[in-house]
């Protein structure tokens, strides 16, 4: 803020955040600020800015000349405006940000910082700002207790949790208040504080270990973030005593009434429930011939009469397939089970629905599930952290990808895209732990970064949010650092595409941490994961005419699109088509030739990215810089063993050369 | 015993475990027990059994009419009946057991034991009976504090530790004790009682904690057991607080000469370390740049004094091989390790040699090492907990295997046999915990007696040694029983082999635990377990002329053998030659036919021994038969899947149809 002088107009508890913010700013940098709740007046050319929080019919006096935002006009009218936007104008040398509630005039501060001095530069026309969607959510797989294979913090790569440590939750809640003020800088909202798969312990923080929630819950309200519980379905049973988790049950209904009315008597502005049900060993209505429907709309009802949400996961299939069965569809499961429910779910049940079909793969089409609930409120889950893209040892800034899907419009050119759908909000499972660098790889804040800004704005240029990173991150960045932070992140996932698996083939992982190379890892396991490599060709015919008909799944243009290999998108080839290692792709190279280029590319690209980050030495702190190029030792490592790996086993499976002679093992 | 009258001559511990015994059996069965101290007389002709310890030129008044062991003449002397030989005959309706030492004695019980109602029928000449290695050793791989990895028992798969419970040694020691008798009876006299990855916990049983390791040792020794630990070759380091722990250093001798100077204060019968150095992260001579030989040597010297040994193993290799680099030869390892060493190593230090050069996969050569270190003692290790041959939940009797090693002659056939060779003694790693049938497996008890029986007489028939197991099992066995478990347990190993990883070439395992099928788990692993398979064919070359020079390690009859894939045998082919899939096997089949059929008859052989197993329901302890019943359904299981993975892989690979036309998938 340098030593400008700043009046904040409202009250309350967030507020109260902002005008903290801006103490701490001046304390720093010089300046002043002036709170003054509604109905004072004051001189309004004594203030460089103006953050207030106004109603309707009210002037406040404070304004660039046109009155309150009763007058706003356009897409800022008041009602438009929202409890989290804001206006935004410059006249007369006073900023002025206008909003309507307390957590819009929070977002407004932090527009301001992004802005920087830009924000205090001749005038400026006002501008509304508002959240595409009212739930821009993060989900902590975070275990209380250390689960003894995965861990305090499933597919966690950033140290141990924020909020839990030695069983229960953290004593000290400073870093949880910084994380909760850097996620309101992103513009996160709501935040789920353990893991989707709750185990024993964890089922408690439910009922007699709710005071541990409510902790967490007073740290992070004051950013305007509310909090969210994962639950288990068979909780009536763990924790009630009673002998079913029925959803139709009234017993079982009652038993979620009362634990519900209990959470919000501590915690007034619970976010609700993240329920993981029937999947992968976790308890759920098909146990009791119930739909998902069923089970969900029971917690949607306890919740109902508190403002609460749950956010039932689609992410439902057989994780004990044969792998033999080549009809059954891994792709197909989700579809198959919630489509035909679309329109059976209660207004506050969200259907939380994993980006691609199968599980957060660097490559996957859009699921289609996405555009067949037309009747349901759906909210859209990224995976931040980087469990099949590195686990943050790898740089891989996923902006672009959940981009690509955010801006897919599942019935057309002509129809909304998948950011236009997703009412019920985005989710992305976290990537932060209590590592010093938030995330473990530095360079992977971006991810978090990215991932608020695009749920505020899911249109938005990634590669403009990410811009707004850099400035962030160093907001003194010369241009040589902004350009090598560009050069080693804007085509970083491409990258990781590259040396990994190919044309949307997927996995090819170790089993089990999912970390390195291992084409046939998952071939013959009951996961539905599988490439069908043999020594004539690759991939999955999930075609209609010939395949397991997922293609189906999609509308018509998709649908056509996806289903001939000849008109299929090179990168998703294999995911939908078995071609022979011949095939030409469009772009004019053969399946296994491409498969040869792209692992030797990737690790060119790589090496490259190391280099430049070597160059950047002299520009970014010390540790910062030490940390990221360990990191990248490691990618350099790890690419090439995947190159290795994927090439000697294409080469030794069709036999066919590298038309280039390179060394391959 | 019958209800007959005993008289047991000798004092000592030993001696009074025996009286111990036939007092117990009286108990059980009716009869009487005398015990007589040299020098007391009796009347001879009211025993059935005599039992006793003789000393050279005391015939003692017992015996069947010529003397004493003084002229007990032939191999039969004195001197060679050693501490743990005795001498049975029967004469007079008399039945003779003479012994020189307490534990020869013990032996002889057994013996008649075994003999049953036959040892006191008709007359027996006398027969000489001691074993072929004074040391018969079971290894535990048994961890004292829980591995977050490894668990209890590191490869164990018979539940928790016998020796150790919740951080130390167990308090009540009847289950010990019960255990010591069991391994006597085997004819076991010695036991490691901790893992050879010596963690930090278990390093202390060396020091501060050799208390609890004198407790086991107080249990075991009444049943002739003398108890050796593993310790870390660190331990100067780690628990002397010095700086460093190379073999020639003075302080570091000094050191180990205290250390052991005061177990031996505790454990006075202490029958020394086992040691795995340099060894997949151990510790070891290696850091100082020293042999294995100083470091053996240095330990062997602090031994020395009080009569104690130190087992070197020889499992030394690279385990960050570079799966790329093919003339690295894992399989060679331990030979270019040691074999220029021989003559080098202390009399009391004993170098422990795996059975094949690899790691005890269900069919490897015998490892070269053992017939190239001819100045120097070594053992013999096999794996009685059954790692890569099922983890005791698939029947695998070893007899045939370990009988196949031991009567190998690696210098050809006028030569002294693996067995022979074996001066250092025969050493198994443990297959028993604290399961109530202590193998997991009820059959897996065969193994433990099997190899029991074939330390003590390595040319044994293991057919015989097996009848001797169901005899002692089912004392009652019917023909029909008998029968059934020779029909499932003779063949059990080839079986084994015949679903699991073809022809010699090994693994094929799921990385970890080992369990299961996974073709490529290991290919492009820094472990240097491959089997090369590509779309042509399969193998290692491991020969003199264009591969690794393996074969090389070898004396002259079978390093011609094996080098040429032609007079290879069948079953090692891979393990030896990498040939294409259409190459012919001696047995008239190609390679991938013969992969074909062998998966298949596997499975088939599971299903008929489930089958025959279920047929035996009428004859065997209900719990003992529902356990069994019970690994047979996962045996086919996992027999099904081994088949099936192991098919479609080569399948997929070769193009090369089943010339049957089975299902593959």
């Amino acid at each position: 803020m340098g030593s400008r002088r700043t009046l904040v107009g409202g009250s309350g508890p967030v507020v109260g955040t902002v005008h903290g913010e801006l103490v701490h700013a001046c304390a720093q940098f010089g300046g002043e600020v002036v709170v003054r709740d509604r109905g004072e007046s004051g001189a309004r050319s004594s203030y460089d800015l103006v953050l207030r929080v106004a109603v309707a019919g009210d002037s406040g006096g404070i304004g660039p000349g046109h009155g309150g935002v009763g007058d706003l006009g356009g897409p800022a009218d008041v009602g438009e405006l929202g409890a989290e936007g804001f206006v935004i104008e410059r006249a007369d040398e006073t900023t002025f940000v206008t909003a309507i509630g307390q957590r819009g005039l929070l977002y407004g501060l932090f527009h301001v910082i992004r802005l920087g001095e830009n924000a205090f530069r001749g005038t400026r026309a006002r501008e509304a700002h508002r959240p595409s969607t009212a739930l821009r959510m993060l989900d902590h797989w975070d275990n209380v207790a250390v689960h003894p294979v995965m861990g305090q913090v499933e597919r966690g790569y950033a140290g141990g949790s924020l909020f839990w440590e030695n069983g229960r939750a953290r004593q000290h809640s400073e870093r949880v208040r910084a994380y909760a003020r850097l996620l309101a800088a992103c513009g996160i909202n709501a935040v789920s504080v353990n893991n989707v798969n709750v185990h024993e312990t964890e089922a408690h923080l439910l009922t007699d270990r709710i005071a541990e929630v409510a902790e967490i819950a007073e740290t992070l309200r004051p950013y305007g973030i509310r909090t969210h519980l994962s639950v288990t379905f068979a909780a009536p049973i763990v924790l009630g005593g009673l002998t079913t988790a029925d959803p139709l049950d009234e017993t079982v209904c009652g038993w979620w009434a009362q634990a519900v009315r209990e959470v919000y008597s501590v915690i007034p502005d619970f976010g609700g429930f993240v329920v993981k049900a029937d999947s992968e060993g976790q308890p759920g209505p098909f146990t009791y011939g119930r739909s998902h429907a069923d089970g969900a709309n029971m917690l949607a009802a306890a919740l109902a009469p508190h403002g609460g949400t749950v956010h039932w996961r689609a992410f439902v299939y057989d994780h004990h397939q044969d792998w033999r069965d080549r009809s059954t569809d891994r792709a197909r499961a989700a579809y198959d089970h919630f489509a035909p429910l679309d329109g059976k779910f209660a207004d506050n049940a969200v259907l939380q629905v994993k980006h691609g079909p199968m599980d957060f793969q660097v490559r996957e089409p859009v699921s289609p599930v996405l555009g067949a609930l037309p009747r349901t409120r759906v909210a859209v889950e990224v995976q931040a952290t980087q469990e099949y893209t590195g686990q943050q040892r790898h740089a891989c800034w996923l902006g672009p990808m959940w981009s690509e899907a955010l801006r897919f419009r599942p019935d057309g050119e002509q129809h909304p895209s998948v950011g236009d759908l997703a009412l019920g909000g985005l989710v992305a499972v976290a990537n932060v732990g209590d590592d010093p660098f938030w995330t473990g790889h530095p360079l992977a804040q971006a991810n978090l970064y990215t991932f608020g800004r695009l749920a505020w704005q899911p249109a938005a240029d990634p590669h403009r949010v990410l811009d707004e990173w850099i400035a962030l991150t160093f907001p003194s960045a010369s241009e040589r650092l902004a350009a090598g932070l560009r050069a080693v992140l804007h085509g970083s996932w491409r990258t990781y595409e590259r040396y990994t698996a190919p044309l949307g083939v997927g996995f090819m992982v170790q089993p089990g941490h999912h970390y390195g190379p291992s084409v046939d890892g998952y071939e013959y396991s009951p996961w539905g994961t599988y490439h069908f490599a043999d020594r004539d060709g690759i991939g999955v015919d999930r075609s209609a005419a010939t395949g397991t008909g997922y293609t189906a799944q999609y509308a018509r243009p998709w649908a056509e699109l996806y289903e001939s290999a000849a008109s299929c998108p090179d990168e998703l080839l294999l995911f939908f088509h078995h071609v022979p290692y011949g095939h030409v792709l469009s772009s004019g190279k053969t399946v296994v030739q491409h498969i040869y280029d792209t692992h030797f590319e990737g690790v060119e690209e790589a090496e490259e990215a190391r280099r430049v980050w070597a160059g950047l030495a002299d520009l970014v702190e010390p540790a910062w810089h030490a940390r990221v190029a360990e990191r990248y030792e490691e990618q350099v490592r790890g690419a090439r063993e995947w190159r290795d790996q994927v090439n000697s086993y294409f080469l030794r499976k069709s036999g066919i050369p590298d038309a280039r002679g390179r060394t391959i093992y």
